[in-house]
């Protein structure tokens, strides 16, 4: 075969130039990796989105504008989606996560459908909003860190007399690329309601005290609700009490208390608070990551791309593999709300942090 | 504040058309869920990607003229990309799976380097290459799958007197996704060798005889070459005395001896007999697949995209949630080659599969 | 061979009798399986233990007077044995676990030690004692439920000015079975403190709340006292709200909440409510139960061998393989504490249940 | 509280001597800890069990003898039980494992059945030998592994023309401390046949090569007979061209290669081969270890209790804890089969082992 093949390497035309070289590549749809290997396999990698500060103040104003354009049952979903600068039009927060700002009024439904795709809510503002999660309703308040998980039914709703609106953050991202995404309509606008009440689900759950039997099934959380009183309550209790970390503040992420990870199986929650005066460490990772203002004022500084003043229902994209560390003001202790897809780093091998 | 964002939604102006309303929101970096709901989540999953065939006969061509378009010690890697003609130029084989064609001439080095993206190589002609993996040398046979994982140092070369050629396999379209790329130059062409051959990794690994004290580490297989000559053996074997599978024929799945799981942590490769006048039953998986002809002739049908007949080497993409099927030829059974993404899907809680 | 042994056989002398033949086997330590067989490999488990109520009544008397008998310096640790009257003298509760009933005066300190035997204290009786664990301290309170982790540093101690009663459950059985036991002194009698109490531990890791960085080590989980003023409310709301277990009534199992398992690796700890006038299903396990009365009156049936009534502080054996159920009475909601080896049969694959 | 107990204390009378008191708790089915603390929890755990050979020239004799004293069909299983002198009687060849030789004639059949004790077979001696394990038959030859996992259905039988004789290993002392053992008899003597031979199964799951679709079940391995031709050979390829371990020297474990794990779930399986003239480091495990001679002679050094010498068929009891190592001999290598309850250790937490 070396003769062959030997033969065959002197009898190979030399390309006049490479261009014509490359146009009869392309022809067969194949391209030189020599041309782009550098940016392909990079010494480090380089978010495409960049670091953006969706100013909660101009959101709303959208936001409820929202509603005269268009009504829940039109929309199915009446949501604007948060679409960072550095991402050629794609309506993604960071170059992995989405992060969208939704609004029932009251009387609406938001008609119950399911995907693959998982889903947090956050809640931003409003009285009487609900979610229901395979037939179990839970109230929403703010604050409050709420989980539809992969391909179960869920639909929205409002009882009070004014907007609700809160935060959606989901891995449409990770799944659209996997072309991995499914979606069925329940065929009703409400789902038939299961007996049971979320915070009975949360009191089944809570407390490292769990049941002896437990038929849950999946790898998210059974807690669909994290109440915003009771996180805001340990914040605080741990602020006094506990050591701070010097990357992350006073800090607890939301977890599966039948496994210890976390709440969902490709995002990561996570709330923390910083003292009053207090300014982290840099941290890095290549988590894309969400923050959401939830009490004072915070300044963000991104390494290389200044400061970002964030507050109260601010949404701010932290593009994966920033330096980057926070700031409490001086009067208030800060609370900050965050979502990323580490757990998808984690599971194949890929996470990476620098601390410091 | 119910009364407050009753009054605030009362106020709101009426847009005088969506049109001004989505420029405001263009402006502030926003746009409406409810213009692409349906696409974003989509009721099923279609790939960008389509079926294509690179066919070894043109490929080849190509691929050893590049012998003398560029040199492997210029090129760092002398690879032709496989860009599948649905993904508007990007050098991915299906939407989540890279292939490439690699060329080594007698006496080249591609030199040592090491990146988080994982690699295979599949070995498709030509006698006397290596590649080297942390230190350890392993020779390259045609059919050889050869694995070097994520982050080791690993070089090519060529001690024989032809060109040597084999396919590349990454998960570099995940890795670029995520933003997770990371690479380092060795800082010398080779290694320096640790004391060892694979083939006595091979052997220390074989056979679920494991080492009563292993102090492998990481997700991948310490084996990381699996010979041809081993593997056409138990498909022969397997074939003569075994269950075929409907959809999958006569099948191995390259393991990773340590953890039973995937010799890989992103990507599933396995091989396939397909049994002389055989045509399986069909299946449908969300996992991206590129199938590499290795013996016999194969007709792969792709329902709604005809047939494809896939000849010794070529490289063949079968673009997720696609429903296929394949046959042999009736006078040789055939064997392929094949790699996806699956262990993505199964860790994420994605996976889905329609047999029949 | 075959001729070779054929022949052996036909030369092999006919046994007199079985004596002789068994007598030449013993002087060799062989014996006769045939002999033993059914009782060896049972169709069913019979546990040697049997149903048996240590009666506080009865028991605190003696602890009481074993104040006077030794001190707790001399003593190391002042314990009462349960020694079940099957057991043939051993001073096991059951066929596999280990109570003891342990005495603080005031003032005195049951000197550090530790030993690969997994200890767990559940609080009877008394006010101001108190445990160190690996340097941090909690303090006990009637009914709390305290882990002392193998290989971890503990003493106990009395600020009070009463007596402080404690039951201590172990897997001593087990870990002496396996000739696994080790144990070590401290060299002083208490530790030095590290800062933190065990309330800040149990803030750090409830409500499925938990750190973004955990440094806890082991298999045991980093909760080292579940208070039970917290579990009689969780078991409170959840007769108030939830569905009840047929055979367990309502019940909690006391979770490390970093896995979701058991809080020890080798004893499953739990807490049951009957409310008043329920009798639950029989239930039958493999594993072997030490059952505590907390609260009210529990009648507890064991099939063929009758009734028996368990009030607060009883220690009650329940032998493995029993069929058994539970009544409170008709006034009051009793409150059980359990603990047994759940956690050793389900990792060893020979857990077995039945219901009903 | 305190003023009441406090006064108990007072009240509670002397006692006229310590043998008045215990004779009360004795009563009671309660005993002094302080009695015997240091025995219950030692520093290091001490074996019953002693160091000892059951030679095969002995053992042979009564085992065949066995044959005309009991049929096959009579004894269900005709056992010689090994029963180490330090058990008291129990037949256990160390404190945790079981031990026994059996014997089948020509035309016999062990009829079926199935237990919850997990076994193996270590076949020494003749030809014909057969286990059937759920329906599929391997034959024995000398050397080999074979498993028959918890709860399978599995009888014996010899076509041959002479004696077939093996060694039987159990978990049945854990199953019995336990209290977890189930027996159930198939109700004829042989199992109805599934299609298939167990080097159809061998293959199937070999060489890190394995089925893209597994429906193995159970925590044991899908291979149920690991033949000595092929481990032999790779212990001969390992000895040529491995390092060798200093305390294990060259060595293989039989591993489940759907995990990675040990062969069965309570027992570890290994076999070392010593190179002539070579002698390993000390090595001390909580595990107790049951050797058995295949080829050569080795030279067993228990500290404390002298050498051994090991002949061919040998079986010899290393209690957990010994210090040990081997030597072969100066003229030939030799090899040895081990088993151990390892795994029972490592799963629950209480692995230790010192080396060198």
């Amino acid at each position: 075969m070396s003769t062959h093949t030997k033969v065959a390497v002197q009898d190979s035309p030399a390309p006049e130039n490479g261009i014509a070289y490359r146009e009869r590549l392309a022809a067969l749809n194949v391209a030189p990796l020599w041309d782009v290997l550098k940016g392909l396999v990079p010494t480090e990698p380089r978010a495409k989105s960049r670091p953006h500060n969706w100013q909660w103040a101009q959101m709303r104003e959208r936001l409820i504008e929202s509603g005269s354009v268009v009504s829940a049952e039109e929309a199915e979903r009446r949501v604007l989606m948060l679409g960072n600068p550095g991402m050629d039009g794609l309506p993604y927060a960071t170059d992995t996560m989405y992060a969208g700002l939704q609004l029932i009024l009251p009387g609406e439904i938001a008609r119950a459908h399911r995907h693959t795709q998982s889903a947090l809510r956050f809640v931003l503002e409003g009285v009487g909003g609900y979610t229901s999660v395979d037939g179990i309703r839970t109230e929403m308040h703010r604050g409050d860190f709420i989980v539809t998980p992969a391909w179960t039914w869920h639909d929205h709703g409002n009882d009070g007399d004014g907007p609700v609106m809160w935060l959606d953050g989901l891995d449409l991202p990770l799944v659209s690329f996997l072309r991995a995404g499914f979606r069925e309509e329940y065929g009703a606008a409400t789902q038939f309601p299961r007996r049971g009440e979320s915070d009975q689900v949360l009191l089944r759950y809570s407390d490292a005290l769990l049941p002896l039997e437990s038929t849950h099934a999946g790898a998210s959380s059974p807690i669909f609700n994290y109440p915003y009183a009771r996180t805001r309550e340990v914040l605080d209790r741990l602020a006094r009490h506990s050591d701070i970390d010097s990357c992350h503040g006073v800090n607890v992420r939301y977890a599966n208390p039948l496994t210890g990870s976390w709440a969902m199986p490709t995002i990561a929650a996570s709330m923390r608070l910083i003292p009053r005066g207090y300014t982290t460490e840099f941290f890095q990772s290549v988590e894309g990551t969400v923050l959401v203002g939830v009490e004072g004022a915070t300044s963000v500084e991104i390494e290389g791309a200044g400061r970002f003043d964030i507050a109260a229902n601010d949404v701010f994209a932290v593009p994966g593999w920033s330096r980057w560390r926070m700031s409490a003001g001086a009067s208030e202790d800060s609370v900050l709300f965050a979502y990323s897809d580490r757990p998808v780093f984690e599971k194949l091998g890929l996470y990476r942090e620098k601390r410091g």
